[in-house]
């Protein structure tokens, strides 16, 4: 029995994030440990969990039916493979699952290694606010336009609005599933995801026909993190499933980002949590991602500045001067250069030089501020 | 001539934050400093600045006028004096200005150097929006509450949104100005000073009389950050002077603080940029301050958490088995061991389990979820 086909028997007789057996496949190889559980041998309790699971098992069949439904198993054998999620396998587990997937099940046009190789996770609060949505939307399809896939969940809220971002920008993207990628959870997104699934990537660890459970969930965000090289939260309530998928890319020494809303927004504090708590970099926008996820001195987002101000180009002593001259009274220099408190030869050199400048005006020895200069 | 009265001579001689002056007076005192301008020596350059505004000066007499109107002249000599000014004294300046004052003059019933040993600056833009004032009202409120002074710049928006926030719980607050102490600017807040003035304290460098000018704001600026251990910025557009304060607050190693907002209102751009780049810590409400500004481990703020769920007390193998127990359509041991991929007899305990805590109910050897378990 092949590798492949022992990684698509175990797929459907476990549940994701086992990490007993994702030691034990490392150890013996797919094909061995799928023989030992078929031969009865509990091997670390596993055959005891699987036994009523092996019953009915045809891996063969399930690999014919999936490749007639354009499905097709990604194993570590492949070229396709993603090495990061491999990852997975060097860290401890969080919440008891854990370990690199044992095959990924993937329907779409993009080769997965290549679609993962500059990609950034966007998650967050199935309850999004229209602002979260709108934010996170904006980021991915920043991201999808420089070439970075969108990795998300294709859940309600932040997940659809991240996919449909860089969809608009016909950009890659990767729906990570806690179900078949034959099945459409939730159902509202069944055009959502065959769409993906005709331009992108559709990807669960989970073999055809599956069901999503909470564990599965769970066990799923560990792989929307190891895919990416960083999370971007844009909203999470302090319980949100968005929380696991950053603690994940915490634990894998993937870049991990929050986008802030207003402190009084619910579904912003897991976020507010995860920036002054959590090592959590802030980002407000698609070039800051961009920027933490490429090599150190590329892709620099450009400081937010305010508008250039007429008075920029001055020295101190000029905008002292500038500060002393009247706006409604002309005033001579002694006037001047008392209300400057500057020496009568600097404050007149300084005068000439506003005057040039356009900031002040001179008339019969008098002067005052040009209106033009003058901000509330 | 006595150092007071030598201070409040410079202080009215000078521009505040003039490094030069105070660098002389830290060496030779200030009676001697001004006695060296009275007699037109030009240590430094400082004279040729001020001989304008020799003329005339009557230090003994602006000390009486300020007495008759309630304001005092707190120097380094007296038991008010706030020592942590000082510290200016010992880092370089910014954009030219910097040096602890010469002088305080001060307003109020309180003891400036008690307002100040717990203290917050709360500052941030003067085109606030709704939602920064409301936050940094709540947050003074709350400072002012733990007996935390509140200290800021009487301007328009955030500035009087945190006095008047702390002064609802009637708690110290302290505004410190650009222009004499004797002065409302802006006027829209003269009912708002005099109240402070009642309670608590202004403060201002510049002696009674003297105007607001662009320089004296930013010299001003730097009294906020060193009369407090910290600054939080609510709302600063990308050129907000509050983000002179902050630049202060950092140089001194005070707190920095940032409240954060919507990635799309430009207010909160200025504070996005000190979070995300120059060390400051995101807080998003009074506790949060409140635990920085604290000795460590003395006021720890409550992790905001969600609200607790009825299967947080299972194990992991138990909330495998919940899931895998049907919501409709009761199912028997045998397919919910299939379900959860786990053993036999692991889910018959856990069922047990499951039944007794209430997730699930039992009838003629089948079992479904209990109604109420099951959220959206």
């Amino acid at each position: 029995m092949s590798e492949r086909v022992a990684r698509a028997a175990l797929s459907r007789l476990s549940e994701p994030g086992d990490v007993r057996l994702a030691a034990l496949v490392a150890q013996l190889g797919a094909t061995r440990v799928y023989e030992l559980l078929r031969d009865e041998q509990d091997v670390a309790g596993v055959y005891t969990d699987v036994a009523t699971r092996l019953r009915g098992l045809d891996p063969e069949r399930d690999l014919e039916e999936a490749d007639r439904a354009g499905i097709r198993l990604v194993c570590p054998e492949d070229a396709e493979w993603p090495v990061p999620v491999e990852d997975l396998g060097r860290t401890g587990p969080l919440a008891g699952r854990g370990g690199p997937p044992l095959g990924l099940w993937a329907k779409g046009p993009l080769r997965l290694d290549e679609a993962c190789r500059a990609a950034a996770a966007v998650v967050g609060s199935r309850s999004a606010t229209t602002y979260g949505a709108s934010v996170a939307s904006d980021i991915a399809a920043y991201l999808a336009e420089h070439g970075v896939s969108v990795v998300s969940g294709a859940a309600f809220g932040i997940d659809q609005a991240a996919h449909r971002g860089a969809l608009a920008e016909k950009g890659p993207t990767v729906a990570v599933l806690a179900c078949g990628v034959d099945r459409a959870y939730p159902s509202a997104h069944r055009n959502l995801l065959a769409y993906i699934a005709d331009t992108g990537l559709v990807v669960s660890e989970l073999p055809p026909g599956c069901a999503p459970t909470k564990l599965r969930f769970l066990s799923r965000n560990r792989l929307i993190a190891a895919l990416s090289q960083g999370t971007v939260v844009v909203e999470a309530a302090a319980r949100s499933g968005a929380l696991s998928t950053a603690n994940w890319a915490s634990r894998l020494n993937r870049v991990l980002m929050g986008v802030p809303g207003p402190v009084t927004s619910a579904p912003s504090e897991g976020v507010h949590e995860l920036i002054r708590n959590r090592g959590a970099t802030l980002v407000t926008r698609g070039a800051d991602v961009l920027e933490l996820l490429s090599p150190s001195g590329s892709h620099l987002a450009d400081v937010v500045r305010g508008p250039a101000r007429p008075e920029d180009d001055l020295d101190d002593r000029q905008r002292q001067v500038l500060d002393a001259v009247p706006l409604l009274h002309a005033a001579g220099p002694d006037s001047i250069t008392r209300a400057a408190g500057l020496a009568r030869a600097d404050v007149l050199a300084a005068l000439t030089h506003l005057q040039v400048a356009g900031h002040v005006e001179h008339r019969d020895g008098l002067w005052r501020k040009r209106v033009e200069d003058v901000r509330p």
